[in-house]
């Protein structure tokens, strides 16, 4: 049974617009706060990948929107990887509110060497660590 | 031939992160930003749908990153769109610095009636407004 | 002894530009962010204020910056209010990193009926429930 | 007479919010892209001066805010310096749509060596570049 990483905020008022809901672009940076805090409860500080060298950029970042979350909802953003490849790997989230799924996310990375764009395979114990929390995508 | 609206933007510092490229979320600011100018090329200011008690909502939207604008680079954002159905659009958008594809991008809308998200027929007004910019996605 | 509201966040990696900092007018979001919790705190979440007829709109902003916050950094927004005026009210947050100032906010608010720009005194209800938060700015 | 450095831009959907008006953080963004054009356009390219060992950074920001600007108002940004210090300067940034002043911005700015937080005297050729822009506040 796969882990999942949770992570709960509470929808600002800056990131509503006119149409009483989340700015469809703002989930793309509450997808990359659930990467990082993700990573982290994986046991992998960000900081530390980039000091070892290893970076990760997107290469595809996809949202499906079912509804739209409004100012001061909470919602939890449930997060786990779907393919763990050589040289990338494809997350996703689900934006829950209660049991509503509000926004399914979809994100593919590719490992780098850190500074560079140049593609490099997947250090294994970035591998290892992540394991836990590869499932199918839904 | 289809016609494409073309909207050319300068990358802020602010856009860009520590990797030293445009944070990938931000591609859909800009997605947005040459969605209300195309739609004001084509005739119909945003404004002026929503008064006649039309509104659009994302129902999906994805970027397929090539390659990172950098702080300062002049980038042509070419937008047209690639299905015209009866009750939703798909638009398609290429982020070019000079003749480099950096990414592309993809929304399709759903139309509903303006303050709800009761799904409508596209207005007929509308849909011979955006049929010159009807193509293939690529 | 006035009350202070202390609202803790970690810096994200978005919100940092090439300067390996937090961009300057980032902050402006978390003062935004904490208001809105720093009255949730006294007893005055914003949805209720605004149901009952009251706004409030920011007259006056400003962020001194002795220090930047960096990406994963946990700072920690210490909210107060510094002048409950007739129908104003200014506010301070002091951006602390441990027992570093980083930023120091100072806004100015206004009560609005809500929906508009029409000034009003501030309710009594609201005056008794930010008094304890009452404090000099120093 | 001084010179100005007038930016004009179209407010985007995505920087207002449900008050309808656009976000009070997102004015200091906006007065970070007229500095960068500002300094185009007074020969002195962002990059340069980076590039040259040089950089700024902001040490006070202030907005004075009189009426917000509203979704595709086509405003102008008014940027001049009101002080050339020795190590720093100051910048003031009225926001007009039409002949109506929505905002007043004033930036304080440090110069240091790039890559660090050491202050340091402006350059002398950066200095002669932006006297013609020196005016008094208002």
């Amino acid at each position: 049974m796969a882990e999942r990483y949770v992570h709960t905020l509470r929808v600002r008022y800056r990131e509503c617009d006119q149409q009483g809901v989340v700015f469809n672009g703002h989930y793309f940076s509450w997808f990359d706060d659930v990467f990082t805090e993700g990573l982290r409860e994986a046991g992998l500080p960000y900081k530390e990948i980039i000091d070892a060298g290893v970076d990760m950029v997107v290469a595809e970042a996809t949202a499906r929107y079912r509804s739209g979350a409004r100012f001061d909802d909470e919602v939890d953003l449930h997060w786990w990887v779907t393919r763990l490849g050589n040289t990338g790997m494809t997350t996703r989230i689900d934006v829950m509110r209660g049991d509503d799924l509000l926004v399914e996310g979809e994100l593919r990375y590719v490992f780098v060497d850190a500074g560079t764009t140049n593609k490099r395979p997947m250090p294994d114990d970035i591998r290892a660590k992540l394991e836990p929390y590869v499932a199918s995508d839904g």
